[in-house]
């Protein structure tokens, strides 16, 4: 990460507990698990911001597909550990917008995680990138007021 | 398994090779990763059947849904051991049919797993289940002419 | 399932919600998920119950094998449907012990699966399977009075 | 990524098919699932460079952790496409080294995911980075010339 992020920088977070299907013969949580648990804590932030359309993602016709993943690993998780998943919509372009995500192991107190996503809207006929609908960009600056709006 | 199947009982298999990630903190293929290789057997299955329509499952807007899954394991496998898939429909009923799998890990030689699948057509609109096509029962009576028809 | 279970049947329940990467192309929780599900909820359970040792499952020298799963699925789950998993431990043998499932759908308030899954306790030197620890046993009778104890 | 890598970089690839419970709702190939195929290339990879032990990844005691995955995401694949996935290790500092990845699919014929993936030597009784031995520099020397060695 260019600058490190706290978790003074977050306002979100959800609580996730890894599973036993979750953890690999070193008996840590497996690295691509982290990416689920991002998705995770991305969707309760979305409801928080009040993003998601009342059917569910997605039932209002706009996709948004994930172009960039980018995981940092400094530390471990076990069986069963209590995790906290903090999450941010840290920038916001024409099209896309960008995540930030910490991992918290609660038994240590330690940072273990640190990610960043970057997700494209796409026009669900064409699949190309579409600009992101206003009314999706006023939720995200009334939620997270620190965001950078990159777009012009 | 109410009669032990063998090997004779089979005439396809598909091979597959256990990832990293489908290994537990015990070191061994988790119980519930063998459902993912009898669905990727059957896949192979349909496919040297005729059963698959072109442009991929459900596209010609016949679903299946699973009604069952039952699994024993008497055996297991490690990370990077080949398995040999073995699957062969079983039977057929009015709306429904059932699979027959056993696993052979190749490292050892021995059935590791054995299982039975039952899936059933279902209405793409009411999502109630709907007799199989006449052409879906003719296929599997030419491609596993043991095949038990129950239907009447 | 020989007798038709209801929930009056289960005392323990845990509640899980359908995460996007467990959902199909159909829209619906994958079938083997919810073998990732009954396994969290018997951690749970176990832990209710005090048999799981200080330091997490399989830290005091007792493994525990999984060799038969058997489920049936009687609706289905889309993403974030919350779910409700009972579970109990039905009866007890010489070396294994069975565990019923039931899984509630609380947008419909239906069951949607039912599963049995049974389990072997292992000698960790020789894997083969070994009697239940007699504090095992008085455990679960405790936990669960209605236990069959099947062991001579 | 920095520059901008093609096929020609690559003498390793293996295949993989995209599989029914790898594919999310969308009908596309879940995000972390690629992280799978990287960890599945990268080990046929090791095993070609001569990298892996007699008995298995850490068998001979010389554990390996992920401190970084970083994925871009330029297209996509459905159930049942064939992926080729390319690996090459392309540095090695002191304690770390890096692999790169890119994945094409072979429907379209066009790079779906390039990846890229820091890998740290770990000292099984510490948990803390160790020096890579100088076996496996020499190993990867021989297998990958244009490896950048990056240690002093």
């Amino acid at each position: 990460m260019n600058q490190q992020l706290t978790l003074k920088d977050f306002k979100h977070k959800i609580s996730v507990t890894v599973r036993f299907h979750e953890v690999d013969m070193l008996r840590v949580c497996y690295n691509a698990v982290y990416i689920n648990y991002f998705e995770t804590a991305r969707l309760e932030y979305a409801k928080a911001a009040g993003l998601i359309p009342k059917g569910g993602i997605f039932s209002d016709g706009n996709l948004f597909f994930i172009v960039r993943n980018e995981i940092n690993y400094s530390g471990y998780a076990h069986h069963d550990d209590i995790l906290d998943v903090y999450s941010r919509i840290s920038f916001i372009k024409k099209s896309s917008f960008g995540y930030d995500h910490l991992i918290v192991n609660l038994r240590t107190n330690k940072v273990i995680v640190d990610g960043k996503v970057v997700i494209v809207h796409v026009d669900p006929k064409t699949r190309m990138s579409a600009p992101l609908p206003e009314s999706f960009i006023e939720k995200v600056k009334v939620f997270e007021p620190t965001v950078q709006v990159l777009r012009k």
